[in-house]
């Protein structure tokens, strides 16, 4: 019997897209029937990602129980939870706020718009009210807005079995407990205990004689990725989230952090390539899109139109030796290109620590070795291409070529090395700025080395 | 008293480097009342970085205890771990290995470079010695690579109370413990017991009538994305590793895969940038570094070789109007961003699982209007300078420009969209080969498209 379910299990969850939405898009019994197969909520969120948002409404009215269903809307991403509570009456939404904990109730709250709605909401929640108007006060990216409120907190005269009572009514609500905190008489956070070391002391112990020291703490307004950091560097379960005078207001839970971490990764990959996650919500809105991604593009356009400023200046050296033309994509691409492998190793090596501001210095000089040795590669290799190929044989377009490339990624190297360095001091994310700044100043320098080198070899061109 | 012990720890680990250089170069006296004030081994790392490796050696022994600095030899990254072990005898490794849990332990024996040592230390561990060697089998990067095999475990039979015999056992091993596992007679994971759990039943209540469903398990060779992807999806705390026949192998904790998701993030924007993490090792090798990310700038001049060889067939249009030149660069690198934009917000998709390949007509048909829309803001901009500044108000270059750019870029938003989807299709990450391809397949469509707009328009430029 055991063996069979979780072959059915299994063979439920591996479905593909085609086969999800036949038997999503079938009759009532037969949705109601798979949705109450699928082990776990995250399997629900998957199977309806199969179908469009206008099903969905229907669909989860047939996921088992409430609390299934409030799990269900707490794990889909914030764009498409947006798009499924515009389809849900307020009293269904109530429900689900009702089963959720108070950072996913919070969430689901801070998607709505009409305020009225959310005054609304409130008001049918007598209990936990005042704590998720608290929750909403906090910016959803800080330590704040990805805390919950529910733990179990113990005083320090205590005992075992009163921390046992606490964790108890916790976990009947199906809420995770790893630790108990113990706090003084005015709240304050003192310290935790386990809730292995529960099991293993008898009920009378007293809680003090028990507690072990706090690893790390937050205030609420700390960034969450200073949040994953801390997660990172001390390999915690849980974080307590406490304010100014140290009283303890939550906590926030390691799987929320996984979702930070992925999220901040989204993030920097999309605002590399100039767009924002923001773009996300706009689905097809083609002008809002549009309205997200121009800025970036506008700022690399200015510092386009400098590289075309340039070898306008220089038309006069193209003129004598229009060949000279076929290399400016070249030499502007490969200094772009060892541009950005210097700038991101720097990037990411302030990033995680690795690279100190101190080593600064010796980290340019071999960013500036790697880009000579890698430029004396590249440039022999299409000065040989020159020769052979665009200038019948003739040697001096080939050394141009060569000397340019040469010069011009070993100066890319150091550009793209110091350029982040440069806007970290400044106070600017480096991740962020360094790459069309970078890309933009080696395309300039890089025509200004190649079409100068040109110049001076103009007689040997014609 | 409390308060200023915390006060005191708060102030030494916001130490900056200066200063802790300055303490930990100071006598032995100095620097071993310091390290012992650090609250955490991830501190006493965090210090560590301050100085050169070579101190690192005398630095550890001057911490508090064996388990506290093998913890810290555990936290530091993989290359720095390497650096610090070729400066340490046999005997400190073996000391080290045998206070390891039994992940850090292999993770130890891996940086190992030859194999003699390997064996030598091995059998320092006559207890752990079986399943280190079996850990060591698996691939670094695999769910058995993050493994470790202690966990507390149970039969369906046994009750209550041998599971906190067993919980015991580890906490005072200093192993962190959430659940308890429950197998069959044939070691097959069936099932799983919250410690919260455990607090709350009598003593003598069978496992068997607590035990909850496994929500997700592993095979060992699973890749470690394929890992972290699970945590995500079910906000799981730990993963239960098994064979092919359901035994349980051991478990992977919450910890160890946020540091899988910050991994494959950095390796993922080195990636994209034509490196990888390999180079970190190598710190100042030059040769050794530049061999590592030729091999995709090679990739990238083949590809820029191909606009060389179409400007040099387009040489009579540039001959006849030299002014041209000025634009082929900012045709080129517009049309690589939003190329780049459309790439990369497709490629998130797919990672991310927000986009399905089913629904890829409709991105492309997106993409290609926000291409366009951009395109007629761009070309209108560099239309406007390139009369204004470049040809003394003459209309003719100034609609070339725009027309071409708007071609341009809307096709460019096309390929960037197209391209992740065939490569994911054809089996390649498309993560890491669509940002060059996209780039360079851009740039020579954007130089054909803006040459011939100009070749079909050449009376009016010359």
């Amino acid at each position: 019997m055991q063996q069979s379910e979780e072959a059915l299990a299994s063979s439920v969850t591996n479905l593909d897209n085609d086969d999800l939405e036949a038997v999503l898009l079938a009759d009532e019994g037969t949705a109601s029937a798979f949705l109450r197969l699928l082990p776990h909520p995250a399997d629900v969120v998957e199977a309806l990602r199969a179908v469009a948002v206008k099903e969905w409404p229907r669909l989860l009215r047939l996921v088992g129980d409430d609390s299934e269903r409030a799990e269900t809307v707490a794990l889909l991403e914030e764009d498409e939870r947006g798009r499924l509570l515009e389809l849900l009456a307020p009293e269904e939404i109530g429900q689900l706020i009702k089963n959720l904990d108070s950072d996913d109730a919070t969430d689901v709250l801070e998607d709505l718009e009409p305020s009225e709605q959310k005054e609304a909401l409130l008001s049918l929640l007598p209990h936990e009210r005042a704590q998720v108007e608290d929750l909403l006060r906090y910016e959803p990216d800080t330590a704040g807005g990805i805390m919950q409120v529910e733990r179990a907190q113990v005083k320090q005269g205590e005992t075992v079995d009163d921390a046992v009572a606490r964790v108890r009514a916790l976990v009947e609500d199906d809420i995770q407990v790893q630790v108990v905190y113990v706090v003084d008489d005015e709240e304050r956070l003192i310290g935790v205990v386990d809730i292995a070391k529960l099991l293993l002391h008898r009920k009378e112990k007293k809680i003090a004689d028990l507690v072990d020291p706090v690893i790390a703490t937050v205030q609420p307004d700390v960034d969450q990725e200073q949040v994953a950091h801390l997660f990172k560097k001390y390999g915690i379960f849980s974080l307590p989230v406490v304010d100014r005078e140290g009283r303890l207001l939550g906590r926030i839970l390691h799987d929320d952090v996984i979702d930070v971490v992925v999220e901040e990764a989204e993030e920097d990959a999309l605002k590399q390539a100039g767009t924002s996650s923001e773009e996300l919500l706009y689905r097809d809105r083609v002008f809002a899109i549009a309205r997200v991604r121009l800025p970036w593009l506008i700022v690399t356009l200015m510092g386009s139109m400098v590289s075309a400023k340039l070898i306008h200046l220089y038309a006069g050296v193209l003129n004598t030796a229009i060949v000279l033309a076929a290399f400016v994509p070249v030499v502007t691409a490969m200094g772009g290109n060892v541009g950005t492998q210097s700038s991101t190793i720097l990037t990411r090596g302030l990033a995680t620590g690795r690279v100190d501001m101190r080593d600064l210095l010796s980290v340019v000089l071999r960013e500036l070795r790697v880009g000579l040795l890698m430029g004396l590669v590249c440039g022999a290799a299409v000065g040989g291409i020159a020769i052979l190929f665009f200038s019948d044989g003739k040697l001096a377009l080939g050394f141009v070529v060569f000397a340019a490339m040469v010069c011009a990624m070993t100066v890319a190297a150091t550009v793209g090395t110091l350029a982040p360095a440069i806007m970290k001091r400044a106070g600017i994310d480096p991740a962020i700025a360094s790459g069309p700044f970078v890309t933009t100043a080696n395309d300039s320098i890089g025509i200004v080395i190649y079409l100068s080198t040109a110049l001076f070899f103009l007689e040997r061109l014609k």
